[in-house]
């Protein structure tokens, strides 16, 4: 990956590893079926087709495998494509991990753990913290490399993290400028709020939708998950804390309309999602502005009512 | 109760039982709080006041108790209203329950048993039938005496089970047409569907809800305890019969925007909630019409998009 | 039609009989006429340009019409095409009829013009028995050939009478369940609501929509052929039962935006509603899974909110 | 009716005739039936009781019945009622007509009628000029008696001539200004449109809707009558005049959520809502600025989606 | 205002002023005409009438002036009311404020001038700076004295200002979070985004719309002044500043349904709608969440889609 | 221009002037960036591509230049497109202007002006005419050349005073009718409504948006400019004149959700509106159906609904 597959050009032969991003059937004209490969790396993307696909390709060439290539880079209808002299799966030895692969997070996985655990050792209520910490605890690994979303805000390594503790910042001057808003409840809602991602998706590389993401989504499977913690932890099922913390969960897109199991009937839940709302439209819009020229305007942003925004010359 | 609330006149002395359907606490312009009683029984509704209620008597006389008063029928701008010269919660040795005051499902509960058991027994996946037989014992009083909704459709005694045996009747006839339906999974949808308003009521005789009722709704409390009485069971919680279950409850609204906290995404699910609306609505219908002369129309009803139904002459 | 065109090759030469399901003309950067014709027959369809196109050829070859036909199977833009070398109307001699090569419903005729004629032998009502027999007297072929709709559902040859009888069957057990339902009007209204069809498509062949399927559509055409019928009969023109048929017809989609004249507002028009959903459905997710493996999901589907459905492993 | 109902005060007696605008039938709290009605002439209206209605009050005292009334004018929670003390059905021999308490168009039905009648006659399209004198032969008095809509624009005596003939000359500027259109059909579809009306109104004093008004709606209603009337002429069933005609009649409320059974798909359609659309609103808005003081705004208007007008000082 | 009057009980004699909150004209059954006085101060309101009243009372007795009255409190239809015995304007001399008898912002104009001062000094960019400082000198009393709203949020004196302050806070606290968004810009958007109330209401202590309020709205009335403003200050029309500030005060109500006249399509645009949105639902929500008990639920809210909100027990 | 670019075959060589519609600038798979030209004339369009195009092609070829080519018109996927040969900018000593080849309204800049004129000299008030006049002399040029749309009506030379002129015919047409019209505030709204596209536009023949026309539309610009020229004839600012013309404007497109500022509130925005609405729609539906064969249905129009409009035979 010295160079990354984004600065190969047309009639050069790219020699590495990729990351298969994306692995789709389909039947050519002759009846053979052909696989089409998105490959990419942190530079970017390329297509490639294997060709009259054997059923062991179909199984071995799958989303999230790391794989070895060797290909002309040629044109095919005005966009670079691979054209494939050679493919196997990375051999382990060669120690390659998806991760590798894809965008991370801006800030390191100890900055992220330490702020979360500060925020949770912080936590007056007992209930609530320990609820919370067995969160942390159970998906220990997965809190801290899963994206927060497939494609449109956080989707990157890491992402869940990032997007939860900017929350908690927001969450923290929100809590000094009203001082009526529950901290505990309200951090706690922000910890929680995403964490069914992790059932959501196939796999931290692999961001489809699961059989359980596609039918139960990520929010009622972790609205149950906080019935299954409190019980695990001998909690009495009956008391308010356990109420509360799934309805956060279960109100935290707002609306019915935008996916909410609810709509927010407790303040820390109206503001919960007002802070998840703006956390992940201003990710989406730093990466569009990130590429956008100064005194232009953005491509548009389906997650923005299909906005196209502009960039001040100021 | 030899003649029901609804059989006496302005200026008769009503002595006897009734319900307290709602408890609502007041302030008089003076500053006293009081209470409005709305109080019946099978026959219809009367509301009292009880003027400089006594904090006791705002915890005494609550939804779902019943009283024994002697009052007289007055006329309150143009309607009945009973003048209470004496009110007491009913003596616990007259043994007066407070469902003998509230209308019931047309069919005995025997009858219903006998169908919805029937129905279990013949179910050929193992561990659909242990999980739907599990939550029958558990709720074995509520599931036969709750009713389905509060005001509605199906708002009397036994109107759950009532609704559940009507929609399984709907449901037999529709697997013998489209043969492709899973009937262990359609019945099951059925059965388990409602379950949850057990915990959205207050109590079977008060149906205001609660709070869990409120700040989660029947949907998501059903779809959390599906996986707690599998994990009771020793089922791995990774079969597919528990998300599908877990499925059929969280869309049989249909449409986020009526309370579904998914869209149905398995037939099974869309026919189940093609089948509860059906039911729901005949069963609003036939009440409405039964009050209504051939050749009219009926009242407007809210939960039939605020329409009035003709009646013909044929 | 031995095998079919989906079972031939790139690179094979076809030559016999197949359909014109669609003929639309374009313009070729030349300034040349041209006619791309959707060919098929029970198997499937596949495309084939006939270049610069003379005025007869745009008349000849047109929706619905059976062509002879030797072609090249060639790959055009990853997709087969048939490169034709010879093109002609099919021989009347030879008998081929445009119904041999669309898919049939899955009940003779025989077993759907039975039931149907059983149904209206059993009416009560004379007014309503004589009308409804005259629709099908007077559509004695078309209703049992024409398709129900033009590509979502039931889009086949005896479609129309297809999608009748398996909605009377629904009828039959819900006029079971609740006693309160007029049968006759219920069965009527099941067998009248769709025969407008016949006047909004061009031909049983050809389901492309005529000049009054656009300007009136079925549903104001049908309202207003009850009248004429009944007009015939020497029916008194205001008694209840014409205005009862014209309001089930007119109402059967339920809303105004789904095409609705009215709203239904009476108990058997709400139900022929919910009834006719349940079918269209249904057939469509039939045929959709019918395509589908287990443990995956169908395409998604325009006609059912544009979902993706999964096909359990159960 | 020298003076006016709307001209007597407190405590005064009135005696004269009246017209039961509505009759409504109560239950007192003592389980007497009585009856509400209101009564108005051309200057106002008012209520007043009549207690312990008997059956034969009941199918007396009916919409659009002239009474004869003697009562005093009494203040009932701050609003003016009449207390009875004699009230019978006016006396046939006094010649009092309904007609005589309802507000009237401005223009007099003679020139209503010459302008309709110079309209058909210039039409140049001998099927369309036949099928609209026909209309206009068959409701030679209810044309130019009916209003136009109940409550809201053109409720008053000639309101559907005076609607129309506005709408004409509306249509004849557009005509020319707008060259492409098509006089005949835009003069025929605004003669045509609202004529359902007859049939969905009770009679011309009794705008509460009949029961074909209720199911089938003044739209289709019309559509299947013009079918009727062509038939009637021996005009050839398939020309596209009828059709035409229909979808004038069929789309000019411009969308089905607004009560069109189709959209408007000619030019001419469109127009004719969109003149229909100005006329309604501008009644709508001449009388509520009518009843207003300059630098102040109307009541909120209900059928202009609730805006309150601003009448300007200049 | 010693006591205030929501201290008083019925059948005591309030002595003392009272603002007038609306005075709303009728007509008696008699026909003369009356007021409808909404008397309050800073602890509640309640409602007297004027009878009989002359033309000078009617344009004596506006809305926003302070009167002495002496009054019996009365019991009318169940809501206490002030039965006057006697009413005149208050005595100038006697310096009564319409201002004492409103309920003021938590937060001294000290504080909130000193915030915002402090704001504006801090600004980099010299046209923006001037900008905004010149609308607090041009409106140096009324932006300190103004509610933000009508009814809803911030309605009390120093409303405007303090919303100001309040979203001031969040918005500096998201510019240490985001590092991207302009300060300026985004500052500037907070001062100005509401100042046109100023001219939308009649004066700070009667919030009625003015005409211009009416026809105009505070959002196109503020836009216009920005370009009026920075005429008087002689910068260049053409700049970009003139137009982001314009843009930011017509987007900050997010969507065109909400009463934008623009969608956000700048960054800061967006956050200063998402700001706006939290401080104003906040505020609401503290307002109704300080009058309920915990473990119980607020009343519904109209501007928070009619939802009643928990108070949870801990 | 002496034969048009649309009557040019495949094959042909075609050299002479073109107008750059749009100008896109792409990069190729090889990294190069390239401009793709729509080019045109008032008989149609036709693209271009200029392969490797260096920075100075790139500020030089841009939308609303006239260039000089020389190119072979040949085929690319099925569409005729110019293969340049050579392509300069157009010598000024030519004297081609980008107006030469655009298509252009049918009535003369002369006729047009003259109505215009003629409308404001009959003007009663003098606040309103002298406003009016100001704006017609401000932009003397810009109003009599440019276009009323981008793209979808009136989107041609002269098209918004071509579309002012025939509004106007319809609002005296109507002041006919409706006498409590005010005549003066119809026509002037008329006469400003759309003056801000001149600022939406970037110039008369390249209608891409401008920096304010996105982020503040023509309606708020206008708003904002009536007081701009009130001010600067020095009258008073708080006059309703003033008031009126501005909500005219701020009001004409109807709804918010249409892109209205403020919905009418006085009876002639409404009027204004509903002209707007016709005129608009009837210069789409002309274009549409003039290129359509009587029998036939026109191409679906995205600003009619997504309508196919029916020419009939008639």
């Amino acid at each position: 990956m010295a160079q990354g597959i984004q600065h190969y050009n047309l009639g050069e032969i790219f020699e590495g590893f990729l990351l298969i991003k994306s692995a789709t059937k389909g039947v050519a004209s002759n009846g053979q079926p052909f696989l089409t490969l998105q490959l990419g790396d942190t530079t970017g993307t390329i297509d490639a087709k294997v060709w009259s696909a054997t059923d062991e390709d179909l199984t071995t060439y799958t989303n999230g495998k790391v794989v070895e290539v060797k290909a002309n880079i040629i044109d095919y209808r005005g966009v670079a494509q691979l054209q494939l002299q050679h493919i196997q799966l990375s051999d382990p030895a060669k120690g390659m991990s998806p991760k590798d692969f894809m965008e991370k997070a801006p800030i390191s996985v100890e900055t992220l753990r330490y702020e979360i655990d500060q925020t949770i050792f912080d936590m007056q209520n007992a209930t609530i913290r320990s609820i919370v910490r067995s969160f942390i605890e159970r998906y220990n690994d997965e809190f801290f490399t899963y994206p927060a979303a497939a494609t449109i805000h956080h989707a990157f390594i890491s992402g869940l993290a990032y997007h939860t503790v900017t929350m908690l910042r927001i969450a923290r001057s929100l809590c000094d400028i009203y001082s009526g808003l529950n901290k505990d409840l309200l951090y706690a809602g922000v910890i929680l709020h995403d964490i069914g991602k992790i059932h959501e998706f196939v796999s931290e590389t692999d961001t489809t939708r699961s059989r359980d993401g596609n039918l139960l989504g990520h929010i009622p499977i972790m609205a149950s998950e906080i019935k299954d913690v409190a019980s695990d932890l001998d909690i009495d099922k009956d008391i308010e804390e356990i109420t509360l913390l799934q309805h956060l969960v279960l109100s935290h897109h707002g609306r019915p309309e935008w996916g909410s199991a609810r709509t927010p009937l407790i303040q820390e839940a109206e503001i919960l999602h007002q802070i998840d709302n703006i956390d992940a439209k201003m990710n989406t819009l730093e990466k569009a502005l990130g590429k956008t020229e100064r005194g232009t305007f953005t491509e548009k942003m389906f997650s923005l009512d299909n906005r196209s925004f502009y960039k001040p010359l100021i």
